[in-house]
């Protein structure tokens, strides 16, 4: 990064369960790779289960000012049994995404050596997904009638527009451009979902001609869950709906490693807003406090986030001190902190 | 079945692609496992990519009535690259689902022995998808403005009523209730998909309680994919959301052995239309004609079929036979004659 100034301000929220112990080790790699001139401001926010059961608030106007001054936003994990299911989601996960304006979720996967997967033979597995973030099912767009009754109707409606379509798209076809194979896969259900699936079908072809040199393919969600597991090598960049993102890329991590390893962005790519990196992840609230969280996925989202500002030699040594890690990893069990400790460690050498 | 006259009169639906191979050897072994005093009637229809290239049509209503006639209908499978997508599925396939109110889409995962999986370890693998066929996003709802133009909104609209769900999760209860594990697992996005979700939610809450003895569990769609690949083991029965249902069968036919042996019936349990059975494989035009393909899925079909006929020890001879036949088949290669005739001899002997 250029910027004269070299201040790095981050928003953080630990959040719930495991969250707050993964984000220790993220920070502490965070700051073991930065350049010594680069001076990291951290703010901690208390968004979570926590604050919900004192306040009754998710995400108030003052929290979305206060996050908008920040370059970036780290989170750990949001989410407690406490809470009935869909507030901390729908109030906080969701509306950043929305206020943000985070429409490229991107999701990476990758099978680093040493890595158990739970396919046969050990597959070559290295693609990223790019999720649409603010269109699709997720709009909170439907209804009920007669709720409750016998001749309750619920609807739920999937708004999807040639503009959000086409700026994640062009955003995959740039992502697939930038890699060696250049290739892009749309995954979608156009058979079925005719009037969406048109849109984006469309919406591809047209872009593709900008991108002569990226070979594209298209696959129904339903066959892509079973190349995932058959042939994930086949893919290099997907690009698809928000709901279907959210499907594929739980069942990528899975077989690239599971989600102790899977990090995301919830990227503006314009940098109008901040960005969210977050683990894959949820706040595991079972094993929270013990020290037995991975804090891998926390780890990894510290670098999409460092990619993202333009810190692009700092991402790249946190992945490959995440790879070397992994390789030598084995069958030891170590804490959330000696896994942290172990990567500042390989990051700074 | 107790039915005095004893004649079973189907509807046979070969297809396109690898269809009619199928469908014959499907048809062979159904033949043989019938006893003596039951009269198999067919009648062929011939709906499928040709006739739509010819015709222009995919269902006309005197196909309809003609239908509407038979007992059962056993289809191999439609479609074919030269038509546009989405023509044939929702001319044929979904009109007759939905014309046929087919809204229990049984779908059985079992991973026999002999039988490769993606997954390592051999996992055991024996549930059972309940997936709601006549609601939710497959409904055709939906539409665009500005089609074409930058200013496209094309919605797609999810329709779920009280009156399809709880039908649909009565009738897997009642599939657990009648399995050993007696467990049923409802599958949905409950924490996104709000209004949907709810209905979903208190509809399956409500008629647990007449289940005491099934033990109940819900899981987000997104971790139900992982749990397939890690721990397909923890499933029994599924009821799940059309959608959801048609991208999880086919993950889940592709660990438990692949869409080689992965059958699947359309039903209409209350018998007011008639069911249809298929593979859940499609025509694979790629290898049609070449006596490549594996008629085991057709011929699993055929057992769904019998036994929602009420032909219950039939079903039961065919399955055992397929799993024989798969346990001994090892590595060699047979056509699909072979695989059929092989069949036939065991459900007869
Ligand atoms: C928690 C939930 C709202 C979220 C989603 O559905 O997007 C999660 O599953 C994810 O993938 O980030
Ligand atoms: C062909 C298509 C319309 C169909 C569906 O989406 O239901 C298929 O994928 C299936 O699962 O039977």
């Amino acid at each position: 990064m250029s910027d004269s100034s070299r201040i790095l301000n981050l928003a953080v929220i630990p959040g719930d369960g495991i969250g707050p112990e993964v984000v220790a080790q993220g920070l502490k790699v965070l700051g073991a790779v930065l350049p010594p001139d680069v001076k990291l401001e951290t703010t901690e926010y208390d968004f979570g289960a926590q604050r919900y059961h004192a306040t009754g608030e998710t995400l108030t106007d003052a929290d979305v000012e206060a996050l908008k001054r920040h370059d970036a936003i780290l989170l750990g994990a949001i989410g407690d049994p406490s809470v009935p299911s869909g507030v901390l989601e729908r109030g906080f996960l969701l509306k950043l995404r929305f206020l943000f304006d985070h429409h490229v979720n991107l999701r990476p996967s990758k099978l680093l050596p040493g890595v158990a997967t739970p396919l046969k033979g050990q597959p070559e597995i290295d693609f990223i997904v790019v999720r649409e973030g603010t269109e699709g099912p997720y709009t909170g767009n439907g209804g009920s009638i007669r709720t409750g009754t016998p001749h309750e109707v619920a609807t739920e409606v999937s708004v999807n527009t040639a503009f959000g379509v086409e700026r994640v798209v062009r955003d995959a076809f740039a992502r697939a451009q930038a890699r060696p194979r250049k290739k892009l896969t749309l995954v979608h259900k156009n058979n079925v979902l005719a009037y969406a699936g048109h849109l984006w079908t469309n919406v591809f072809n047209k872009v593709a001609k900008e991108f002569p040199e990226v070979t594209t393919d298209y696959i129904h969600v339903d066959a892509a869950t079973i190349y995932l597991v058959t042939d994930p090598g086949r893919f290099d960049v997907i690009v698809t709906d928000n709901l279907f993102g959210d499907i594929i890329t739980d069942l990528a991590a899975a077989v690239s490693g599971g989600i102790g390893v899977a990090a995301s962005g919830n990227i503006n790519p314009g940098r109008e807003f901040p960005s969210m990196f977050e683990p894959v992840h949820g706040s595991a609230p079972d094993i929270a406090g013990q020290g037995k969280a991975d804090p891998t996925a926390t780890v990894l989202s510290v670098a999409l986030l460092l990619r993202h500002l333009g810190y692009e030699p700092e991402a790249a040594r946190i992945e490959a001190a995440v790879s070397a890690d992994l390789a030598e990893r084995g069958q030891s069990v170590r804490t959330t902190e000696q896994i942290g400790d172990a990567l500042a460690v390989r990051v700074a050498g």
